[in-house]
């Protein structure tokens, strides 16, 4: 039976991108070596890495004077490298949810942190509008995609003063308007690679303003100035990176990722209105992740919730346990998730409905 | 031609490490999914990152007390991490060369740093010896094996104050009395898995000490709590390092590792002596390394530097090329690489020698 992996991260990569980083492993770009014992001074790899920047930059039509950096660690380690290469005294949070918390506790060690507005009185359910952010901060920041409770930003904006977002879980799901943008971040497990690589977008004009001293690792003017080479890169990550590059390019960029994402969404989001077993954890349209699909059982049929999971995993859904907080069922579906599996997921609720 | 891996790293890994992991690309663990893939809080990962765990304790006979940590970024983000954890005031670095200097540049960060002796007036290859650690700081740090010059400290010993250690390119290579160390931290990428994941072997007592607050992810207390799954780790390198850590168990451990390190490095440094061609770039033998073997040519057999290079290439030997700092030639020989390339390479010197 066929596994359909809505796993919600680390989550299903392009094919392409697994058979070919397995491949690599074995003899990479024909040097008899595996990828993961050459240098990576080597000229083979460093095509790897100046060929994964160019394709960034390709993809999302990313504009002169930015610069796209390959760095180890992970989303988390951004959360505090971001204020202490951007923030003097002050930045300002939207509050969307465990992330974006996270990155503000961070922030709080380098100054004083404006929440603009928190969604955290339904749960996180919404995204907050019709909010302020005060014109003093140094920059404000934003999650676009909210993992856990479903709910995406899909509109670049301009809110007057620097911006930064984290993009782990829709970057490349969509064309992205780069120039709203000082700084673009994101683990690359969710639409990349496997986990070990964070991708930097950032404008180089943004950097270099504040007064306290950085650690070499933290100064992102380090990894520019050698290329993200200053140490060692996460080779095996930023390889499959290029693969899923590649095979997005293939499928006809981000414009037709955004395409395909909003038809499986629409088919998924459609039959959880249609079907009286379930709802939507998110209420308005607009606020609907096309990445994270939430739904729980309507309140009539609360207790068919463990039964339905266990139906839908006998039928080869896998990952599909929303998370503790929200409960019901979450159906990850990132650009590698085939349209196939968005319909096998239907049909199954479908089925089980049918029964009830 | 067989290819001889002599790349000072990322380097040669055993090849079951290179086979089982490209395996676990396409299917990990009997899920019908990739490593890549799956999530780390499977149960089939959490069981590779408790093994792992388990297995440095084991190989490295680590005593109570002890925790082990896989983290993301490489040795050179500890360099800042270490005096943010440890460093209330002062701490004293031994300089034994570039990435010593650049540890004790990230210390200066954060308190007053003594630099308690330096092999620089001889481009580092010796170890000093003879110097006074002051009793009155956090730490001492030591680079265990210095990749560029080819020397190493192979002996575990009492400083009278807490030591850290960078064993990036030796761990593994011998048995270590851990009990003498406060922390002992490495990259992986030479005897343990491909670039992307850290090691920090370290004293529980040792944390908690300082007064300055810590960004959540810098803290190691973090990943103590979290079993190092506070955030996604780099899942790829942490499935290779299980590999090599099961085949240095299945080879005999790490005591047997230092046998056959030590044959490997008595045969090749055996005929850089008596090779009228060349010479070895350390002079005392008990600062050798046995993972990084530096040799050049002698006065007389200057220009045929490119020579050698050239021949020893065309038999198959592989990042032989001496770092720019040294000059001539760099035999990395990790635990992974066979016997049979150092005679190879032997082969190839005398070949060479005796057609001049």
């Amino acid at each position: 039976m066929k596994t359909h992996n809505y796993s919600a991260g680390p989550s299903i990569l392009p094919q392409d991108t697994v058979k070919n980083t397995a491949a690599a492993l074995i003899n990479f770009a024909d040097t008899g070596l595996s990828l993961m014992e050459v240098s990576h001074r080597s000229k083979e790899f460093v095509a790897v890495m100046n060929e994964a920047r160019e394709m960034f930059k390709i993809l999302l039509d990313i504009p002169d004077g930015y610069q796209v950096l390959f760095l180890g660690g992970g989303a988390s380690t951004q959360f505090f490298h971001i204020p202490y290469n951007l923030m003097e005294k002050k930045s300002a949070y939207l509050n969307t949810g465990a992330w974006a918390n996270k990155a503000m506790k961070e922030a709080k060690l380098f100054g004083e942190v404006v929440e603009v507005a928190s969604s955290k009185d339904k749960m996180y359910n919404y995204i907050p509008k019709n909010f302020e952010v005060p014109q003093d901060v140094d920059y404000f920041h934003i999650t676009t995609n909210n993992t856990i409770y479903g709910t995406e930003i899909k509109e670049d904006k301009d809110y007057g003063v620097p911006l930064v977002a984290d993009m782990s879980s829709d970057i490349f799901s969509r064309p992205v308007d780069v120039s709203k943008y000082d700084l673009i971040y994101g683990g690359a497990q969710k639409n990349l690679a496997p986990a070990g690589v964070t991708f930097v977008i950032v404008k180089e004009d943004a950097l270099g303003k504040v007064s306290r001293e950085l650690p070499t690792m933290v100064d992102y003017r380090t990894h520019i100035a050698k290329d993200s080479m200053f140490n060692t890169p996460p080779v095996v990550p930023v390889y499959a990176a290029l693969m899923t590059l590649k095979w997005i390019k293939a499928m006809g960029g981000v414009g037709e990722m955004q395409k395909i994402n909003e038809e499986k969404a629409a088919i998924l989001y459609d039959e959880i209105e249609r079907n009286k077993l379930f709802r939507p954890t998110v209420e308005l349209k607009e606020d609907r992740s096309l990445m994270n699909i939430c739904f729980i059982m309507n309140d009539e049929y609360k207790e068919l919730e463990k039964d339905f999971f266990d139906f839908a995993t006998l039928h080869g859904m896998s990952g599909l346990k929303g998370h503790r907080s929200v409960g019901g069922f979450r159906a990850s579906t990132y650009n590698a998730l085939p349209k196939a599996s968005v319909i096998a997921l239907v049909d199954c609720m479908k089925e089980f409905e049918a029964k009830h």
